[in-house]
């Protein structure tokens, strides 16, 4: 198909293709003149995954081009997975305004982290990304005076990352043995796996919200939810 | 103190200190003369506070502006909740190009998330942020062909942000009576919260993949960690 037809077939426009070809987020096509490639079903699947890892995981244009990299490199999954992970670590946006000294930091997040590992049988390299990123939200609990929210919520969240990662795993699994198969589910499923998480844990928040504090008498419960009334909420924010 | 004192407190540079006033981030402090002022312990807990939702949850200015807003305005609770969990749903970075109609997707995400909340019990607002980020990303599953993830990880993660929303709440209510600690709990765990539950999820991982999908023989396992080895990563990030 030319690139008019791929931007039909996958509803992103004629620019934004060519900005992703620019990039190297998506292969060329085979060029059949000067001014004309014919691009094929795999370049409609890999734009619709580099739209997922923008627009849902939030990845900026080089962290998705490492991921669909990843892909292409034909790499072993574990590498796929340290890709992955490190992609939706993203980075602050004032880090280069940043005028602090690290060491100022009380440093109890990366012993709680270490020892939490150690009681689990965790075993990761000390640069798996989680653990610095755990270790700093710890850190900052502890220099807001909020080790109360440590104590509470390290291990029902260890628990809650153990049923989570065994189930990204399991789906893994379940695309096994097609390597290139895994891969998708391992690149797709860690970046936006945060998003899906993120979002059910809003939810629960707010339902277990209304049974610890109930509201005044007399208030109206919320309404039963409807796929359509989500979906409505869907359309607002697109 | 003087605004010097106050940077070299928090460790905050002056001129960062500055525009932290100007964008409404800080409260002013007490004016002594036309150019001076004072500022005291109130300024270095929001000064830490503001570091922490900028650098560690990544919030922009825009939004942390929106949590330091909702702490001083003396909200009910469940509102601090929604303002919160609505700043770290993080808009696309190329929300702008979208080019996309959001009809064609195919919706199942929505229903899918009407059902989990119906079978759970979970009763919510419909405007709750968590709702279209959850739908969304097993809308993008499907379009992806990748609906397997879906079967494999909604019920886990469910029960998994069951877990976390039960742990959240039960934190915020271990600052009880005090309405303004309890008020900061919901704050920073919320913007907070989501980052660890990440992190945990890549380090119970990386666990969880090397349990299932075994090195090769003579691969040398991971050593175990160390508190100094993540403190080093930790660095590294910096």
């Amino acid at each position: 198909m030319r690139m008019s037809e791929l931007s039909t077939t996958t509803g992103v426009a004629v620019p934004t293709l060519k900005f992703y070809l620019r990039e190297g987020l998506l292969h060329s096509g085979e060029r059949t003149s000067p001014n004309q490639a014919q691009y094929d079903e795999t370049h409609v699947e890999r734009v619709r995954l580099v739209r997922a890892l923008l627009e849902v995981g939030n990845l900026s244009v080089a962290q998705a081009a490492r991921v669909v990299g990843a892909l292409d490199a034909d790499m072993p999954l574990s590498s796929v997975f340290g890709i992955a992970q490190r992609a939706v670590s993203i980075p602050s946006p004032i880090d280069n305004d940043r005028d602090v000294d690290a060491d100022a930091l009380p440093g109890v997040g990366a012993t709680l982290i270490a020892e939490l590992c150690e009681r689990r049988g965790w075993r990761v390299h000390a640069n798996n990304p989680g653990l610095a990123l755990a270790a700093r939200v710890l850190d900052t609990y502890a220099a807001l005076g909020l080790e109360s929210i440590t104590t509470t919520v390290l291990e029902p969240g260890a628990d809650a990352a153990q049923l989570v990662a065994s189930a990204d795993l399991a789906a893994v699994a379940s695309a096994a043995p097609d390597p290139a198969e895994m891969t998708r589910v391992v690149a797709v499923g860690t970046v936006l796996g945060d998003s899906l998480i993120a979002g059910l844990r809003r939810i629960a928040q707010e339902a277990e919200s209304f049974r610890r504090f109930p509201l005044p008498e007399g208030t109206p419960t919320p309404a039963p939810l409807t796929a359509a009334a989500i979906a409505a909420e869907l359309d607002e924010d697109c």
